[in-house]
């Protein structure tokens, strides 16, 4: 039975961090809200989500289904799937840490979704656009630094090598550093001008994953999504400023 | 050799989450910045953080040494610690359930911090009053119920029985959230009014916890630091409102 994604349609989200894995690793799945469509798929996700008997019940998407198992949270999921896809270290010790890593990621992540929704996720970001400046403002001049400073140095320290973030081969946490590297990109065009000058470490891995056939099919086909104003990463131009 | 938690001295913060599963285990643990002096003890700390060679290098405190292993992050410690500690369930997927409770409960600590620091963590409260209003207002009106009406849920949907958050013995997660109920009744003693009241299971949960002997030596000990304004959980009256 194939792996089942459930996440929202319409956006790249958390749920790219899966596609990634799963896309890069080859094996067959259902990204059921979006193959179902919306309205079938997200009934199917919304039915699990509701259930009053269900134990394994997730608190958001994404989640995965892999026959009677259901997983919640992006870094779970990869760590449970890691080894299946081949994409995680061998060395048990060495999992524990890429999980390390991929949480480190996820608060990245969370501290990029609230840039543009600092106050309420309930609210729309037009509603809260002034706190949405001063928050991507200490995230530009701030957080965002140190987050990829940590990521650089984690390449540089890695004693296999910094072409990748953990072990001497190709990992999830690797294509989450390339999914990051895009969406900083998209969202903060000004703000990461000189990117690859100032991580060079990650900005040849992203070129790396990037150039992987796989990936590079994904990104050419129509089930990656452009990234839009409804995902994580978001352009809004009057929250970026220059580096 | 003893297990060493790495986290700052003088509040309990996310490595509280780590020290109620070592010390309801009873198992010896060295709080490093604590017993070796502010002084001392953070200077161990920071000579990790700052490494420049340190292949398992945390991004930021919480993290554990067992040996020559370094672990970062509240849940993959737990993950890690849960079954030598004998808190995590016998069967290998539902620790991966458990897992991913254990990650709905660090989104929730970050949406507690981020009620008094909506805007930066590298200002003070005073300085982002007005959002943090904002901000705790959703909160307690929206974030809150929802998150506590998952854990409710989780409680009677678990199928061994709603004494526990998953299988049929006490885990990490229920420590976890004994410790979120006394959190938010220190933070909002209005809004948590009718905690028990309008969550039976996680009440009932939270007392059985308090009372297991080893975590009842633990809180009256001068280990257990009090609540204050340093921690994730703070209390700010003008944040406070009524449920």
């Amino acid at each position: 039975m194939p792996y089942e994604l459930y996440y929202w349609d319409g956006l790249q989200g958390r749920g790219e961090f899966i596609r990634l894995a799963l896309e890069e690793a080859g094996v067959e799945y259902v990204d059921v809200a979006r193959e179902q469509g919306t309205g079938r798929g997200v009934k199917a996700m919304m039915k699990i989500l509701k259930s009053r008997t269900e134990p394994q019940l997730p608190f958001a998407p994404p989640f995965l289904k892999d026959g009677n198992l259901i997983l919640s949270h992006v870094a779970n999921i990869l760590f449970y799937l890691g080894p299946k896809l081949n994409l995680a270290p061998k060395n048990e010790n060495l999992r524990l840490i890429a999980n390390g890593l991929q949480l480190t990621i996820t608060d990245f992540i969370a501290e990029v979704h609230d840039t543009h929704h600092p106050i309420a996720t309930t609210q729309y970001y037009e509603d809260q656009k002034g706190a949405a400046k001063l928050r991507a403002k200490d995230f530009i001049e701030h957080r965002m630094p140190k987050f990829l400073d940590y990521f650089e140095r984690i390449l540089h320290q890695n004693p296999d090598g910094k072409e990748h973030a953990i072990s001497n081969t190709l990992t999830y946490v690797d294509l989450s550093l390339f999914q990051i590297f895009e969406g900083l990109r998209y969202a903060f065009p000004r703000a990461t001008a000189n990117l690859t000058k100032d991580y060079p470490a990650l900005g040849a891995l992203h070129d790396k994953v990037a150039n992987l056939p796989n990936i590079q099919a994904y990104l050419r086909s129509d089930r990656r999504l452009d990234f839009n104003t409804s995902g994580i990463f978001r352009h809004y131009p009057e929250l970026d400023q220059d580096a």
